[in-house]
């Protein structure tokens, strides 16, 4: 199989694994699924099992687990994203697709003063992690909390290195700011969105220990933004463990 | 002004700059611009220019050229990138949009073994670059070449630096091999479609001179995977140059 399944750890008891009916009926009727075929199931909270199936029903499938790891596909830093919540749905969506494949463990959608919506469609996000985790064979499932204000993102955070994205003549090149901070286990990034952070959000986040960082001489979109400080925290921390 | 305009070099002659007419109605029925008003038009050639509006009429606008500059929001550094057309036109698209963001110099689509599509629809995603260079304040518009095979655009590259995305056991973590190939002005990337490339096609660009990269423990999609490298190669290579 190609791809890997997702089943919460309440489908787990013992070496037996009942896959959710989604999953199970995208195993059977698109991927055309055999007895005793074997295939490679995560539960989202760093759990990794390869399970043999004993049992194909039009909407069950019970296997039985035939080996176990812990959290394959993982990086090695937890980072959490709060982006402001974008005018375009589909720009925060393809956000969320991109950085969970990037690694990132957490996302906060951030009422700024600047946001012009205030709410995300929870289920339709959650429904992208969990295909997105399954596709780049992660086993932790990040999570998605509720809208809330980066300040209180920035107060809440006991993460070693914290990052604002927003452009003026104190940012510090990311890259450098990235360096400095190293090593860390930890990080809170922040991201505005379309128009950026106001002076007030940027000056909270930095009295709660953030540093204000720059991403070069193009302006980027606030998703792009997000993507680019991802790559740059995680990539060269990349895990040494290796997917299937 | 928050955006850049785009006049293609033929628009500029001596002081005097043309809009283009669909430049000049954005800017007089959507952004209510004025005579004497300032303006930032790029030309797309590295070309970046502050003019007056001297006249606006309905279809067209004449300004005066006050400052000239070059290749402001450039990077130090020129990348192409060759990735496989993908079966979703909405999923290259958002590469392109995102890699004229993250400095992108040059896109190739590429016909591969396992392409599933062999067309682009190439008028779309020039504009859909020329909206991120003017939205990201750069002044080239970089170029979209027509479709070839990974092997004719490894073998006609003299860049001192190319990768091509492979996952296997040879294949060098990016950042390790970015880091050695620094310092380099050109860098070529090769990024296969959906099921990568086919081991041919690697060697063949081996053969002409590439390392073959990974990006970690996670699968990424092939847009991403592209995205990722780009941030790697070009972050750290951010230009000093500063927009407006």
């Amino acid at each position: 199989m190609t791809t890997n399944f997702y089943a919460p750890p309440s489908a787990l008891r013992g070496r037996r694994v009942v896959l959710p009916e989604a999953e199970a009926r995208h195993l059977r009727t698109v991927l055309r699924a055999q007895e005793g075929e074997e295939v490679v199931v995560v539960d989202g909270e760093g759990g990794w099992y390869r399970a043999r199936i004993d049992h194909l029903t039009p909407d069950q499938v019970v296997g039985t687990i035939t080996e176990q790891r812990e959290d394959v596909g993982e990086p090695a830093i937890e980072v959490t994203v709060g982006l402001g919540i974008l005018k375009k749905r589909s720009r925060f969506e393809t956000f969320v697709e991109k950085a969970v494949e990037l690694g990132v463990r957490r996302i906060v959608p951030l009422r700024t003063r600047r946001t012009e919506r205030n709410s995300i469609r929870k289920d339709r996000l959650h429904s992208v992690m969990v295909g997105a985790m399954k596709q780049c064979r992660r086993s932790w499932l990040p999570t998605l909390t509720a809208p809330q204000s980066p300040e209180s993102l920035a107060s809440a955070s006991d993460a070693a290195a914290e990052f604002v994205c927003h452009s003026g003549d104190d940012a510090v090149p990311l890259h450098r700011a990235a360096g400095r901070a190293r090593p860390f286990d930890e990080a809170l990034v922040l991201v505005g969105p379309e128009g950026g952070f106001a002076d007030s959000e940027v000056e909270a986040a930095v009295a709660a220990g953030g540093t204000v960082v720059s991403l070069g001489s193009r302006r980027l979109r606030a998703e792009t933004a997000g993507l680019a400080v991802l790559q740059t925290l995680i990539g060269p921390a990349a895990s040494e463990r290796v997917p299937n």
